[in-house]
């Protein structure tokens, strides 16, 4: 069985693309987000209960739409609706906008996907590079078509999580795939400043990503993206900055 | 300039021992949430303004509530209160609750922390390993204030993040200092299952931490942790996993 999930809520259309395209492959399960959950990172619902409601909104598909996050969808997705069946695949999207670089930990689509891979479930985030509702999601399932056929027949044994991020435009202008690392970038942002109806200021977040790379620099996602590629970034949950270790070691000498 | 924020909201006792602490190395900015935002994750608020709100609750500290999640009130300050002032340090709890091995993902607490390093802010994150409300910060506090003074007297060129933790325990007994890797481990979740006043099925969270290290492995925080050390584990945000970028350089030659 193939988890499908996304941060979009339930009624976006990029879930509904990557539903066509899954269904092919496997049974599908989904439990997506009933309302819009751009952003959410790896957020989990700790104080308060959630709501799951059985949907028909994909012909002849198990369908749910859940009152939390991404992450919760999964989490109720493995231990509660799928919890005597195995989860072989779960795919997280067709996300509406990029998740490359710095963007994989700000969002939703992402963290569902690595909680399925700390699960041991191997797992996939599509993320198409237009945001908008309207987005042509033509082009991008021809990739996803593609990854899934391959990720399931050469199985991630190891390494149990990918970032995929797909450029806006048919399926015959875009080049072929790149696999890369994330790429060093940042948000930088900007609030616009408001008052509301009651005379309070309010702050509303805005900004724009800055690629910090080299541009010399060809490994990474935003290259492969900026050049048309399809980029798949291997990732993983261990944030621990190895290089590092040892420059830290005198924290364990201090006295005082 | 220090930045001060937490998960557990401005009113948490854990904030206040952070404060009282920092406050003797530096002039002081408190920007926390007004409720409890723990397991938000990396959590940013997009869909709607946020509020800020002088608060008078530390004496003679600067202190601010926000109406956003833990990452919110980092862009807030570091965008708008203090936009024209250095930030050098950032300061995240101290969090009730461990936020060892990959409790690092879910936290409120380090995603703050790791937030203000994106943005190349030197950043903390301290938690004790006890939950409760009525946490005792003492021993904590002791081992804050030698990190941070070491910290200021040995800058964080490269690594801009360390995810530290505390066992619950007068000072005396706590035994130094590990620097150490995330070790290997998740929740084995469950879900607390009810009827609702109005008939309808909830789902509540519930589950419980296993780490999943070799008994022989003593290089990780779970590990330090065990054998009453304070664990130190560099962090970053880059969640490539370069082991495995050559197994999927398949990828990059698929036909079909």
């Amino acid at each position: 069985m193939i988890l499908i999930t996304n941060d979009d809520g339930i009624a976006a259309p990029g879930i509904r693309a990557l539903i066509e395209v899954a269904s092919a492959f496997d049974d599908i399960l989904v439990v997506a987000p009933d309302s819009p959950q751009s952003g959410k990172g790896h957020a989990v619902t700790l104080n308060q209960p959630l709501k799951l409601r059985k949907v028909q909104l994909f012909e002849g598909i198990e369908a749910y739409e859940c009152s939390g996050t991404p992450v919760d969808c999964v989490k109720l997705a493995k231990h509660v609706l799928a919890k005597d069946q195995p989860i072989n695949l779960c795919l997280s999207g067709i996300n509406h906008g990029s998740n490359a670089s710095i963007n994989i930990i700000y969002s939703g689509t992402m963290s569902a996907a690595m909680e399925a891979s700390l699960e041991g479930i191997p797992s996939i985030g599509f993320s198409l590079l237009d945001f908008s509702f309207d987005a042509n999601f033509e082009g991008a399932k021809v990739y996803v078509k593609k990854i899934i056929r391959q990720v399931l027949a050469t199985p991630m044994t190891d390494c149990k999580l990918l970032n995929v991020n797909i450029p806006s435009c048919p399926a015959e202008d875009i080049r072929g795939i790149k696999v890369c690392r994330q790429a060093h970038g940042l948000w930088e942002e900007d609030f616009q400043i408001g008052t509301d109806p009651r005379g309070d200021h309010y702050y509303w977040l805005t900004g724009a990503f800055v690629c910090k790379e080299d541009a010399d620099k060809a490994d990474h996602d935003i290259w492969a993206l900026d050049h048309n590629f399809v980029s798949v970034v291997p990732s993983g949950h261990d944030l621990t900055h190895y290089h590092y270790l040892n420059d830290f070691k005198y924290l364990e000498n201090i006295k005082e």
